[in-house]
C-alpha cells in the first residue's frame, strides 16, 4: 500500500510545453548540417549526417500506430517513470493502437528480449513516482558484435518502430552506436543525477534537480543542528562521480562554511591546509563547529593523487604484486603514498574494477580528508568533534520534484513525437528550463555532435564528453563571489523538504545551475 | 537570507487547543493526591505534595505581569522554537508587559546568567523554524550545590516568576530538583526525538514526529532505489539512544525487510542468524537486495553484550590496564570479546565517557553487525553489496512538521498558563494528540510521579524512567503482525518529504505510535 503522498502524487498533471500539447500539430525539421570531426564521421558511416532537428507547429499530421521499446540504463534518477508515462501518453495520442514495450533490467532486457508490455494500468501506477522499478535498470553495456546482433533480433521480433534509451553519457554513446546498427529510430533521453550530461543544448539531465533538493534538505538540517549545538564539524560527501555539479548546486542552496569543487584542481596539501585554516580561524571567533561539503569525485581532480593513481594503474597492470608496484614508484610518489591513511593505501592497491582500474568511487574521501585534517590540527593542538556523512542513494529514487516531473513528462511526449518523425541517433534537448514549461524550447541533437575521443581502459574511445563544472559559469562565479563570506559567518540556509503543493516559488523552481546560467 | 520555504513557514499559524484559545478563561485545578514512593518523598521535602493539575474553563482571570526564564537542554528537537513562540505569545496575552528571558546555551546560561531578552522580532524570526539556535542548548547538568546556588542567584537577579525547562528525561529530572530549590514556578516541557520520555499522561515528546518523518523519507527513498537497481543491502542505523521508538515508527512508515527492536533482547547469535537467513531466503527468490533498520541502542539490549559491557565497566573501574581487565574475564566472556570485530574490541576498551563508562553510542553497530553477517554469509559462499547509513543529525533540527509545530506552540501557551497559575515541579502533558488540536486534552503532571531509582555511574539515583518500546503496545503488535510478510515480499512504502501545504492527511498526521495507541 503506497503512502498517502505517493497516492496524491499519482494525480499530479505535469505541465506541458505549448508545442507538445497537441502532437498532431508538431513536426521536426532538420537544421543546416554542422561539421563533425573526421574520426567521428568514420565511426558513423550511416548516421553521421544526422542533423539537429527543431520542433515546429504545422497543420495536422496523420497519426500512425507505433511500437516503441524503451529501457533505463545506469543508476536511477527521479522522474524516470514520467518519461515512460509521457512516452506512453504520446504514442497513444498519435495512434490509440500504439504499444509501449519496456525492456527489463536495462540494456540486458533488450539483449535477452526480456520485456513487459506496458499497459495503461502499469503507467497509471507510476505517474510522478520515484525509482526505476517498473522495468528496472542496470549498468550492462551493449558492446560486442553478438550483443548488437541480439539487440537487432529483439527489435525485429517485437517489430519495433523506435527504441528510446534513457541514460547518462555512456548509455547515450551506446544509443548512437545502436542507431548506426538498428534499422529503426533510436532516441536518447538525458538522465543522470550527476548533472554531467550537458551541452550548449542540454541544459541539465533529469534527476539532478530532485537529487540536489533532497541532499540540500539534509545539509540544511545538519547546518541548523550544528548551529544549535555548536559542537560538531560535519564532513558531507555528495554523490556525483567525477564532476562537482551536485556539490556546487547544494553549496548554493545551503551556503555551508566550505565546499570543495574538484574542478578547481587544488593540490591535496592546499585542500588540507584550507580546511585546517578554516577550523583555526573559526575557533578564534569562538566557533568550534561547521559544515564542509565535498564531491565524490574530488580525489580524481587532486593533481598529485591523480598522477599517483594513473601511475599505479599502469604499474599494477604489468605487475600483479602490489608491493612490487610500490617499490617501482619514484620517491615523490612513494612519499605521497605512505603519507596517505593506511586504509586508503589498501584501497589504492587492492580494490580494483573489472578493467583493473582503481575504484575511485569506493575511496572514502570524506574520512580520508578528515584524517589528514585531524593530523594537521594535532600539530596546532586543536581537537574537533567530527561527523561524516555520504548522501547518494537517498536522492536518486525520491519522488520527483515538480521540475523533474514536468521535465520528464515533456521528454517522454517529445520522444513519442521523435519516434513518429523517425528521428534517429539523436538525444532530446530542452532549453529555457528555468521558464514555465509552456515556454520551453525543444530540439533533438545528433548524439555524435557531443562525442569526442578519450582514453578508456588504455584505449582511445569515442564517447560523449562529460561536462565538468565550468569555472566561468554564472553559478560558479556566484559561488566564488560569496564563499569567502560563508567561511566565518554562518550564512546557513535551509531549503527544507521538497514541496509539492502550494505557491509555485516553493514547488516549481528549476535548479540554480540553470536559473543562474 | 532564509530559503523561500523557511520564509513561508514563518507565516504558518499553529492550530491551538480550544482551552488555550483564551488563556484568561482557563485555570489549573489540582487533582486528588496520588501516592509517591517513600524514598522519592524524602528527596522532595518541599514539592513532594505537588498534584496533577487539570485545566478547565473558568470566568475571566486577572492578568499579571510575568517574567519567565526559559532554556533548552540536550540535543535539538524540531519545534523548540515554537515552544518559545507559544510561551512568548502566552505571557504577552496574560499581560502585555510580561518578559521572556532566554538563557543561552542550555543550563549553562542559567548558571552563568548569560541571557537574551526575547523581543517580538526575535520570536517572529523563528516561528515554525527548526533548530534551537535562537538561544542554543547544551548537555550541562545542574548538579552541584554551587550550581544550584548560582541558578538561584540568576533567578533573583532577573526577578523571575517562572522557569521553563525544555528537555528530555534527565533535564526534567533536573527541573524537579530545581523546583525543590527555587522559590518560583519551575515547569518542564517534554522534548526528545528519541520518544523515550513518555508515560500514561505524556503521549509523546516533541521532535519525535519530525525526526521520524525525516528519517522515513530517506529510508523510503533508499528502498525505492534498491528496488530499482536490485544490487544493494542497506543497513540503516537510526538515532534514538537506548529505546527503539524511532526504529519502530520508521519501520511502520516504510516497511523494510527487517527491523531490529532492541527491546526484544535477542542474543547476538540469533540476530546475526536472522539477518543471514533473510539474505539466504531472499537470494532463493532471486532478490539480492534489501533494507534493514537498526536502532542506535541495539547493542545495549543484546544480553551477552550487555553483560560483557557491564563486566568490563566494573573491571576497568578498578583496573586501568585494559589487557589486565580482559584477562580477568571468564572464558565465555573472553570468547565473546575476541569474536567481536577488532574495531569494536578497541571501542569497548578505550573509548570511555567522563564517568569511565563505555560509550555505547559511539559503537558503530551497523558496521559491527554487517561484519558479523558477512562472516556468516561467507560460510555459505554468499557475497552481498552492502551500504551502511546512520541517520540522526538530519532529523533533529529540521523544519517542524505541522504536528510538532502545533504541539510545541500549545506546549508554550500552556507553559505560560502554568506560570500564571504558579504551577511548579510539573511537566506539561497533552493527550489525544492524534485528534485535531482543538480536541487535545491538557494536564500538568508532577515530575516526581515519573521518577524511580536506577544505577547511574555506580550509584543509585532518582531519575525519570526512560520509556522503552512496550512489546504489548498496539503499534508494536501491528509491527509483529506484519513483519514476516515484509521479509521476502517487498512491501516498501515511501512516505516522501514532509509536506506543509495541501490536504490535512498529507500535512497534519500524528506519529503512528500515537495514532495506533
Amino acid at each position: 500500500m503506497d503512502s498517502p503522498l505517493q497516492q496524491a502524487r499519482l494525480a499530479y498533471k505535469p505541465q506541458v510545453p505549448a508545442i507538445l500539447e497537441n502532437l498532431s500539430e508538431a513536426i521536426l525539421v532538420p537544421n543546416a548540417p554542422t561539421g563533425l570531426e573526421e574520426a567521428i564521421v568514420k565511426l558513423f558511416p550511416k548516421t553521421h549526417s544526422v542533423r539537429k532537428l527543431s520542433i515546429q507547429k504545422e497543420g495536422t499530421q496523420p497519426g500512425r500506430k507505433l511500437t516503441v521499446g524503451v529501457f533505463f540504463s545506469g543508476g536511477p534518477a527521479a522522474g524516470g517513470h514520467n518519461v515512460l508515462s509521457g512516452l506512453f501518453d504520446g504514442i497513444k495520442q498519435i495512434h490509440p493502437d500504439s504499444n509501449l514495450i519496456g525492456f527489463l533490467d536495462g540494456p540486458k532486457g533488450l539483449i535477452e528480449n526480456k520485456r513487459k508490455i506496458l499497459e495503461k494500468s502499469d503507467i497509471d501506477a507510476v505517474r510522478n513516482q520515484g525509482g526505476f522499478d517498473l522495468i528496472g535498470s542496470s549498468r550492462v553495456k551493449i558492446e560486442s558484435k553478438e550483443q548488437f546482433e541480439a539487440a537487432a533480433k529483439t527489435v525485429r521480433e517485437n517489430s519495433l518502430d523506435a527504441l528510446v534509451v534513457i541514460g547518462g553519457d555512456d548509455s547515450n554513446t551506446n544509443a548512437a552506436f545502436l542507431a548506426e546498427v538498428l534499422p529503426i529510430s533510436v532516441i536518447g533521453v538525458p538522465k543522470t543525477i550527476d548533472g554531467d550530461l550537458r551541452s550548449q543544448e542540454i541544459e541539465i539531465s533529469f534527476g539532478f534537480d530532485s537529487a540536489c533538493k533532497t541532499y540540500a534538505e539534509m545539509i540544511g538540517n545538519i547546518e541548523k543542528d550544528t548551529l544549535s549545538t555548536k559542537k560538531y564539524y560535519h564532513f558531507i560527501k555528495l554523490m556525483g562521480r567525477s564532476a562537482s555539479h551536485i556539490a556546487l548546486e547544494c553549496a548554493l542552496l545551503t551556503q555551508p562554511n566550505l565546499t570543495l569543487i574538484g574542478e578547481e584542481k587544488q593540490p591535496l596539501t592546499k585542500i588540507v591546509a584550507e580546511i585546517v585554516d578554516l577550523i583555526v580561524q573559526r575557533k578564534k571567533t569562538g566557533k568550534e563547529y561547521g559544515v564542509i561539503l565535498l564531491p565524490e569525485g574530488l580525489i580524481e581532480f587532486i593533481p598529485e593523487i591523480r598522477d599517483l593513481i594513473s601511475l599505479l594503474n599502469q604499474l599494477l597492470a604489468k605487475e600483479p604484486k602490489p608491493e612490487e608496484a610500490i617499490s617501482q614508484l619514484n620517491e615523490e610518489n612513494r612519499t605521497l603514498f605512505f603519507s596517505l591513511p593506511e586504509k586508503i593505501q589498501k584501497q589504492l592497491l587492492f580494490e580494483r574494477d573489472p578493467h583493473g582500474n582503481i575504484q575511485v568511487s569506493k575511496i572514502e574521501t570524506e574520512k580520508f580528508l578528515l584524517e589528514l585534517v585531524e593530523r594537521g590540527l594535532k600539530e596546532k593542538n586543536i581537537k574537533i568533534n567530527a561527523a561524516v556523512h555520504f548522501f547518494g542513494y537517498e536522492g536518486r529514487s525520491c519522488l520527483p520534484s515538480n521540475f523533474d516531473a514536468n521535465y520528464c513528462y515533456a521528454l517522454g511526449l517529445f520522444a513519442a513525437l521523435a519516434a513518429r518523425e523517425k528521428a534517429t541517433g539523436v538525444i532530446l534537448a530542452i532549453k529555457n528550463l528555468s521558464l514555465p514549461p509552456q515556454e520551453w524550447d525543444l530540439a533533438a541533437i545528433p548524439i555524435s555532435s557531443l562525442m569526442h575521443f578519450e582514453m578508456r581502459s588504455g584505449k582511445e574511445k569515442a564517447v560523449i564528453a562529460k561536462a565538468l563544472v565550468d569555472l566561468q559559469s554564472p553559478s560558479f562565479l556566484r559561488f566564488l563571489r560569496d564563499r569567502a563570506d560563508w567561511k566565518l559567518e554562518d550564512s546557513y540556509r535551509m531549503p527544507g523538504p521538497i514541496q509539492f503543493f502550494g505557491a509555485l516559488d516553493l514547488t516549481d523552481t528549476a535548479p540554480l545551475a540553470i536559473s543562474w546560467r
